[in-house]
């Protein structure tokens, strides 16, 4: 668990919004990071999970999977979002989780390349909002990287 | 500034992570609602707004915008996000501010009528996040309103 104790004490300190969210890490490898929070300080007026934490978690999922790509093929990079897309499919009742995965692997080798060529490359990544069993939305988000090695 | 008490003391206590995000509510009228946050709660690990916090915020401001104009018309509904896309042009360094307003003004009587016809009906929000005087992403988003009138 070492991966997600690192990740999650990254995320609380560098974007405090993660530790109001109360938001911890499930899950840290290359194929997929899975982020949860509990429903209390994400509520809303209805007693579900605030659709702009949802998509905060989201956001952080998938942001996170390309930062421990990268990390582990020893790029230093900066990682900024581009655009979302959000589905809300059903009301979230109790904690939540994110889970993120490249929307085609197959993207990858390329991105890569792009990256050490001309210094930035776009990647898109998905999540998927679950809680209990249910998948209650979709996020799918562009993220674009900026080579940083020297 | 009596509209805008109410709704920012409504926002904080209904959805705890709008007091997390010191979001405030400069304008609330129901052709625009604004509101604003401080960076501080906001940041991220580039010292710019986490692009959750700005999801979040727009988020807030859309809905504020059904509910305020919705509150206007004497209905009692249940305001729910269906769907939203955000365009992140380019990072804000400072204090950040979203604007709404309807994608169509035009579209809002036929929404009224299927509202009180159909029970639900399906509005389009559009929200322009500004940081100083630039702006720096836009967020456009579907609620779905359920009459609860009696």
């Amino acid at each position: 668990m070492q991966e997600e104790r690192i990740l999650e004490e990254y995320l609380h300190k560098q974007i405090p919004l993660s530790a109001a969210m109360s938001v911890s890490v499930c899950a840290a490898g290359i194929d997929s990071v899975v982020l949860s929070a509990p429903i209390e300080p994400n509520i809303n007026h209805k007693s579900t999970v605030f659709g702009g934490s949802a998509s905060a978690l989201a956001i952080l999922s998938a942001w996170s999977l390309v930062h421990l790509r990268l990390t582990n093929e020893k790029h230093r990079c900066e990682i900024v979002i581009q655009s979302n897309h959000m589905q809300y499919e059903r009301p979230m009742n109790g904690a939540f989780t994110a889970t993120s995965s490249l929307v085609n692997d197959a993207a990858w080798p390329a991105f890569l390349k792009m990256l050490v060529r001309k210094k930035r490359a776009r990647i898109e990544v998905q999540s998927a909002l679950t809680c209990g069993d249910s998948i209650a939305g979709r996020f799918s988000g562009s993220f674009v990287a900026f080579l940083q090695d020297r």
